[in-house]
């Protein structure tokens, strides 16, 4: 893949309504980007395949979307406020902040050397919530969805009866004031991750982290990533986080270079014995922070010995953005149609597509053919698969290019024979070979419901 | 409706996971909940209700996915950094800030009377974006959702060759630091809109504001709310806010009373004029913040005239934490069945409970039952209906009651017969009338489909 694609993929993005800069009119705000016509779709069939995996077509996943708001204490006792940092120095001339290992000793504002010393500065966002602001009131917007999963970890159970194994699904905005955002959607300080955390008992816990791992992959390569630019990498022991007992990152190749779309980690019982009360209880494994301010039990009774003990945890951690991106990369393709002519066409797996069908009328200047345009319109979205667009642009091989760039699997095209014809028919026409067949429109439910399927 | 079932609501929510109190372990933060299992597909299903409304089945909106975290500057010209504020003293003895309206000249924290004059306290969330604590990079939560929506305008427009009348819709989060949190999901500081700006030419914006407010108004007796429990009220002149031409509330008579559901506001030109480039250009209506840092000018041009104008904007805007309260009290009945027994059943319309059928194996230790429900559920799951959940407590009746509760509309039940005789059959108990009907097993998929559709 050539370098020059990710400026082409940008570029398609804005032209196409995929993702626009935030805040563009006023020069933007770094690292955030707001999703279009086109990509709130994409984004949201994306967010829709992994809650089907996750949640829908298993029997042992419950979902939440709890708040992005977070009580500072759920962020201390995670161990969030004490080491999610980069170490930053201060310039005590201009008041200047700057990430410790890319200045040179030196003030890149003001060119003083009277610096601090390297002290850690948290990336979490903090505010304020109530109208007192002070210390007891600090809140942060959450650095990962994961936490809520683990503070609710009762309710659920309560709840649903659940029993183990079981996991909790959410997909939902997290944020980090990375200091460096780039490589467009990938590095950004306000996104989306999908994340499940599967509570097993301690000892069953590396088969099911080996399972994990297995589907996972299997989803990716579903959504249309192919192997070749696809990549698991066991974390070496002396890589992991201190709690973790094994990480596996998923890798994507993007233009410049493999980069982590997700990480199955198997985290023991560290997350839900931070968070536990009466942690000295439990022979907890992780060395966790101690708490002495938690409510509530977060552990299970053990069926057969009857005691009660805190489960181990296996996250597979997604990041939505990443995962567009990736499926952006894998699906765009400029391909040499022959004499000199050429097209854009992004091949998105029929479920990721924006738009499902085009319906393009030949003549948008015939009321008739009009008519039946917004007729077929009308059926062809109750069958419950997705967008269907109207195309009035009134000339069909400029309407073929857009849908061809924007990933629409068929173009549906209404012509003289269509009013004109018994029994009626129209064109359809596929994305990816261009082939075109004519069928009857009162074949098209059941053809279209198989081609969706 | 008795003034307890309010609890009543709120208990059902924390019991069978639609809503718990947010990082509850710890003694909660005050205006924020999360949605549980039950909770998360009830909101989910709503918002998907309004976007097929706004988006699939029609020809005219496109959508808009923005970032939480704004520029401050977009919220400088819309108006509410100035604006968006409540009265607040502060005392200063202890530091304590209340609002102004709520304390009689003591401070409530520790009896000074040594209070400041009232001054306005905004309540946007502020944080600070990047790693050096500045004024320049002060960025704001969102109010709103709209604002993203009248700044990426000309974006939209570009990449969608739109012309007017069109519109675009979003739903997010958006942040409001509320001074008194209160009923339980309808005034929380953490909440999600579900906004859709119409963008018209001058002069046709009454009627767009007429037919906009009856399609609100059809939409929401659709989810299922009662006539008797529903009002619509037009603002009178006095009551609009400056830049309004009209707004009309949607309300619904909550436990507490008739409360806001909706805003259907003629905004005017007051967005798109506040935001645009050289305002001077264009005879703005509204009373308009002067922008001299705008780098767009965001107008279309007249087709018959060939002069550039700003759009008026009609908003249909609604609370969607608000839409779930409304959806639920309004399903909420307890249902006397005679001889001393009842029932607590939640009415839900079909398209918007959580689950959608419950699978319920009369025998859970009958390994051939169980291999049965576990082959209909996989079946069941592809018709694409929604959440199709395996009911595994293995009693029966307790498995209805709890069906009942949670609004799933179909309890399909596996016995003796399903795995004995032939054509394979299974028993469907419809939840509001309890009636069973025993349906073979190959004819569910068309039954099925057609009762969901």
């Amino acid at each position: 893949m050539p370098a020059t694609q990710m400026e082409q993929l940008v570029s398609l993005c804005k032209r196409r309504g995929f993702i626009f800069q935030n805040s563009d009119i006023y020069g933007g705000l770094q690292g955030l980007y707001d999703y279009g016509p086109l990509g709130v779709e994409l984004k949201n069939n994306i967010k829709a395949a992994w809650w089907r995996s996750m949640v829908y077509e298993r029997d042992d996943i419950e979902g939440l979307d709890s708040a992005i708001l977070t009580n500072r204490k759920v962020l201390h006792y995670s161990g969030h406020e004490d080491t999610f940092s980069d170490p930053m120095v201060d310039c005590k001339k201009c008041k200047g902040r700057f990430r410790a290992d890319q200045i040179g000793g030196v003030c890149p504002n003001c060119g003083s050397t009277d610096l601090t010393e390297p002290r850690p500065f948290n990336l979490m966002f903090k505010t304020t919530v109530g109208p007192v602001v002070n210390d007891d009131n600090i809140a942060y917007l959450r650095p990962e969805t994961a936490q809520a999963i683990f503070t609710q970890f009762k309710n659920v159970i309560d709840s649903t009866s659940r029993k183990l194994p079981f996991g909790i699904a959410q997909i939902g905005k997290s944020f980090r004031n990375e200091i460096t955002p780039k490589n467009f959607i990938f590095r950004v300080r306000e996104f989306e991750q999908a994340e499940m955390e599967f509570f097993v008992k301690p000892g069953e816990d590396e088969p099911w982290h080996e399972y994990w791992k297995q589907q996972r992959i299997n989803w990716w390569l579903d959504q249309g990533l192919s192997k070749e630019n696809f990549r698991v990498y066991d974390q070496k022991p002396d890589e992991l986080a201190h709690y973790a007992k094994a990480c596996t990152d998923i890798e994507y190749k993007f233009v410049w270079g493999f980069d982590e779309l997700e990480g199955i980690a198997n985290r023991r019982d560290y997350d839900l014995g931070n968070h536990t009360k009466n942690q000295e209880e439990f022979n907890l494994e992780a060395h966790c922070h101690e708490n002495k301010e938690s409510t509530t039990k977060l552990c299970v009774r053990d069926e057969e010995t009857n005691k009660l003990y805190v489960p181990f945890v296996i996250e597979p951690s997604m990041g939505v953005d990443r995962a567009t991106l990736a499926i952006l990369t894998e699906a765009y393709t400029e391909e040499d149609l022959g004499e000199g002519n050429s097209r854009i066409v992004l091949k998105l797996k029929k479920h990721l597509a924006p738009i499902k069908i085009a319906i393009v009328p030949l003549k948008k200047n015939s009321a008739e053919i009009m008519n039946k345009c917004h007729e077929l319109k009308k059926q062809l979205m109750k069958l419950g698969i997705g967008r269907v667009a109207l195309e009035n642009t009134g000339n069909i091989g400029k309407a073929y290019r857009r849908h061809d760039e924007i990933g629409t699997p068929l173009c549906l095209t209404v012509d003289f024979e269509t009013i004109e014809q018994q029994p009626e028919t129209v064109t359809l026409r596929d994305r990816d070979t261009m082939q075109q067949i004519r069928i009857a429109t009162a074949d098209l439910p059941a053809y279209l419901r198989e081609y969706f399927a």
